[in-house]
């Protein structure tokens, strides 16, 4: 609560307020944020940020106050009266549900934006709203999603960055992603392994505050593979990695059957669990914590999470999205973010 | 309630007792199988059962009443007052967490009593405890488990009983369970997709009273493979399967993104989650229902559940096992062959 009391505003505030891309203005980005700007003095403290995206795409959808910004070094002093918004080219008219190109440049503007703000460090960090893959790609978007996109811009290849999916129940990072099923045990490599757990234990020092974190290591096949039985990539793949990366001094169980993992009891026991796949890391987290899962970026230079959904184009505009993922993505940015400043 | 009352040996009792096997003496079987008798009056009601297995791998863990029955028909009679038991032979001192081959050979009898009971009628059902496969290896055993020998026995081929786990927050079916993940998409075929999910939709209705059984299955890939970017099983191979079954009037949701599944409001859209492999219904069942994860098998003439954990040999003798899964096995034992009774 230090951190997040520094941020408010008051005497004393040193770091920079939050990035928040609005992702494309016809899905549920642009009322989930103003929402959650609601939301600020109301259960656990939304911190400091502004949204960038189209101001009318907002007032559709929301009938709140709303302040255009000049300069992001307004937000502070605005935050406390009105959602504080900096203004991309207008897309034209949005209608809520009905995504269209002009709302994909808007959407692609805002986190051009965004990532630009956060590497100057007029941002203290980047939080994503839902975007359209499909509507991106039909404007000449290149790259798999935002998150390859921001490793660009920030000058990493984006296979070293390292997702991570975190709810108040569990983090899990998953170290094959957009794979398909029969495609994962060959992509599996004990250097992928090694080089995705290296930039996860680093980032819960960092952005975490773990100063020794207790990693746990999902096994690939059933049980784990039972010795060999049922699978060899725990002893040919996994295994050898986790040697590495103990010699290295790195607290790791594993890798252990996957099933048993995630109950209660088990997860006390990490602070984070690395899976090999996307649904081993992704079904646990949602199963527990599925309104409030947030994707964190791990091994950027700058700070970046977003909510763990999609645009929902089907119930955008009609007040039924939550927000609480926003909320929790923007508090995580902004704790990672003083943790960040303070060291 | 009406089925539960009916089993507790009162007037107008019908139905037999359940056979419980111990399963391996020096595990943590005979210990939870009795607390479970002492905990018949607590809580939710554990029906009449009566146990199989070694008098004396009991008593040394458990200072209650047991009594040793000549015939299971006397186990109504002595269930308010002991343990009811039928002694196998006696397989010599049996210490516990230190399995031996004779305990083997008592938990193979016992299983071979219980199944031999239930298909004669004098149990009801049966509930098998935790067995160690090693050391049935060791004596000769050539199945892979339990479940396989039951249905051999009951003059079924071990591919035409389906298991699912079941427990008070979810019931999932996995359509491969011990294979290698690297196996699973080369071992997932529409026909055997199309005959687990009538055996398990025919078990819904039979077993667990649920006339239209409203079914999900998971994609196998990430995102159910996203139109076919992420792998092609959900387009090849699941989706006829799911339209064969859905021509046959049964009602089926998928094939669906397996993580977005499991999550309280989306469970209440299904009676049972179909899964393509292992961890796929195993992380959300052990990550909802750890401790009260019951294994039932379908698409067998007998009624079979079983605790959904091991033998703990670590922990055998110390007091520390929870009994609570071998309460739910019991439980829904009775209840399934109270509707087999019943229609």
């Amino acid at each position: 609560m230090a951190e997040v009391a520094r941020l408010s505003g008051g005497p004393g505030a040193e770091i920079a307020p939050l990035a928040v891309a609005l992702g494309d203005p016809a899905g549920i980005g642009p009322e989930i944020v103003a929402r959650a700007w609601a939301s600020r003095n109301e259960g656990p403290l939304v911190p400091p940020f502004f949204a960038i995206g189209d101001r009318r795409s907002i007032a559709a959808v929301w009938d709140g106050p709303i302040e255009t910004l000049s300069t992001p070094s307004d937000a502070a002093s605005v935050y406390g009266r009105a959602l504080p918004l900096i203004q991309v080219d207008d897309p034209g008219d949005i209608v809520p549900g009905d995504p269209n190109l002009a709302g994909a440049r808007c959407a692609l503007d805002s986190l051009e934006i965004a990532v630009g703000l956060a590497r100057t460090g007029s941002a203290s960090g980047v939080v994503t709203g839902p975007v359209s893959k499909v509507q991106l790609y039909a404007i000449g978007f290149t790259y798999p999603g935002q998150t390859e996109f921001i490793a660009e811009r920030c000058g990493l290849s984006a296979g070293n960055v390292v997702m991570m999916l975190a709810g108040p129940s569990l983090r899990t990072v998953p170290v094959t992603i957009h794979t398909a099923l029969a495609d994962v045990p060959r992509a599996l490599t004990t250097e992928l392994i090694v080089t995705r757990i290296r930039v996860a234990a680093r980032a819960l020092q960092r952005d975490f505050g773990i100063e020794h974190p207790r990693l746990a290591v999902a096994g690939l096949n059933p049980h784990a593979g039972e010795s060999g039985t049922l699978g060899r990539e725990e002893l040919d793949i996994i295994g050898p990695a986790l040697d590495t990366l103990r010699a290295e001094g790195l607290d790791i169980a594993g890798p252990m059957s996957a099933d048993t993992m995630f109950h209660a009891e088990a997860r006390a026991r990490y602070d984070a669990a690395i899976c090999m796949y996307h649904d081993q890391a992704l079904i646990p987290i949602k199963t527990l914590d599925f309104n409030e899962g947030v994707n964190v970026t791990l091994g950027l230079p700058i700070v970046r999470t977003s909510p763990d959904h999609g645009t929902a184009f089907g119930i955008a505009g009609t007040g039924a999205a939550n927000p609480a993922a926003t909320c929790a993505a923007i508090r995580l940015a902004s704790e990672c973010a003083a943790r960040r400043a303070a060291s």
